[in-house]
């Protein structure tokens, strides 16, 4: 017999790649909660759910979805955060978990906190597991096997919401690691925030270039021009709001990054053979690490 | 019954990674050389490619290996091929198809033309293709099917040096193109060269974080940070004379690259979200490119 379901209702607004595994998830494990509800702002993706069929209630209006829930994970991007939150602060049930899904922590602090309702639970939550694709159709309920999910509860968080809400993440399979919003925001300015920037910048600086060369640099596009684009084949409005949405933390890594890049470039430019392999040796390292502590 | 080989005596002056793989495709088809020669400067490389039994002769001295080949390809990195040359010109038989697998090929003419004795084909090629290892054992006869080999021939270069060589590549499984060095050079710093050198840098940015920021980022580095240590974990040797002598065209890739990425940055900073979707979707357009020509 299963555990007893973690909630009686949960709501997703927004049910797209990762919404709608959090979906195909609790469909498929029966333990996370009895009823599923999701709301989205498109009737083209309310359509896809209910056709899909990984809800029991599919709900245009965000008021209505969110009444009687006893979780709700909004799983839209970041920047509807502030807009979503006016929409359904009224409407959260008492005691209601209030989590989400978003890559910047930050923002939702800034955007949610002012709305809050007393009463109501505040978990943030960051799934650091994604695809090139988005939508509910891309959706998947393995997408979060062996991942980590990040909580950054504010302080003075209710334990037992932010246990029920670490509950509902291991189900889904992943690895739990809680941090405060201002780390967090930090730490995936530098593993993948920046490398997109760099990813979205190149691919660019790529078109730019004469037509002839341009041509050519697609026909012999080598594995490592390869890697630019797949992480480049990301959803826009998500990733726009993500830069906007961690604008200090990235701007200081890309600030970091373009200073070391230069100092790269110098060390061509004069020939200096050794800072070249040193560059080369730390790169190694830090590809060492990673395989060490099996996340390569 | 296989097709005539090719060559009579064939030369690898390096077997690595690619130079033992040419070996191995020589090999097995039986159609490429009668006898394969194999010369390097440590004996423990030597004594693998004698362990390995992938070459027919394997001989210390580069002035005793050629003499006598009617094909030498230079397999070292970029850096040691004037050094190379000095000891291997003066017996390089008559008639001898003189090549190498170099990533950069201004420099490749730059040093050995001027030492190439009058009656030796010189006819250089860029196999795009690689792993993360190095070394004979690395090496596998599969390495070039389905990639592209660049063959830049200098201006006058005769026809049938050029077949000849051209179809050594054929037979390895790739797909040739002509081009002229300068052009070569400018497209690989594009895909190639610059994604290094910015992958390079980025672990080394990772590196110099504060030590908890950077254990965390370590442990949740992300789908686009791991992307970057993959092509991150390459030859020391081979990457710092690539960068060395691609010098201009990378500087070049490098300056626009930088210019576009903190026009981004000023982007995020000012909160111009229509500049930055227009950035995503470049990127996704040259995604899809390369995915309309097969490259992905």
């Amino acid at each position: 017999m299963p555990d007893a379901p973690l909630f009686e209702r949960l709501c997703i607004v927004g049910p797209g790649l990762v919404g709608s595994s959090i979906l195909r998830v609790a469909r498929q494990r029966g333990d996370v909660a009895r009823h599923l509800v999701a709301t989205a702002r498109s009737a083209e993706t309310l359509d896809r759910v209910r056709a899909l069929g990984i809800a029991d209630t599919v709900e245009a209006d965000p008021a209505r979805a969110v009444a009687g829930c006893d979780a709700v994970i909004l799983c839209v991007p970041v920047g509807a955060y502030a807009g979503v939150m006016a929409a359904i602060a009224p409407h959260l049930a008492p005691g209601c978990i209030l989590s989400d899904v978003g890559s910047t922590k930050g923002s939702v602090l800034r955007d949610l906190v002012p709305l809050l309702p007393p009463g109501i639970h505040l978990v943030p939550a960051h799934p650091m597991a994604g695809t090139e694709h988005s939508g509910p159709d891309a959706g998947f309920a393995e997408l979060f096997q062996g991942r980590w999910c990040i909580i950054t509860p504010p302080e003075g968080t209710d334990p037992a919401a932010v246990a029920r809400l670490r509950a509902l993440w291991e189900r889904a399979g992943s690895m739990i690691e809680t941090m405060d919003a201002a780390t967090h925001d930090r730490v995936v300015a530098t593993v993948s925030h920046l490398p997109h920037l760099i990813a979205f910048t190149i691919c660019g600086t790529a078109d730019d270039l004469a037509q002839e060369t341009r041509e050519a640099v697609l026909r012999f596009a080598a594995s490592g021009f390869r890697d630019f684009t797949r992480i480049a084949a990301s959803d826009v409005d998500m990733w726009r709001d993500i830069f906007l949405n961690n604008r200090e933390a990235v701007l200081e890594m890309l600030a970091r990054l373009t200073e070391d890049a230069q100092a790269f470039g110098r060390a061509i430019r004069r020939g200096e053979a050794g800072f070249i392999e040193d560059r080369i040796r730390r790169g190694r390292k830090i590809r060492r690490s990673l395989i060490e502590i099996n996340q390569a």
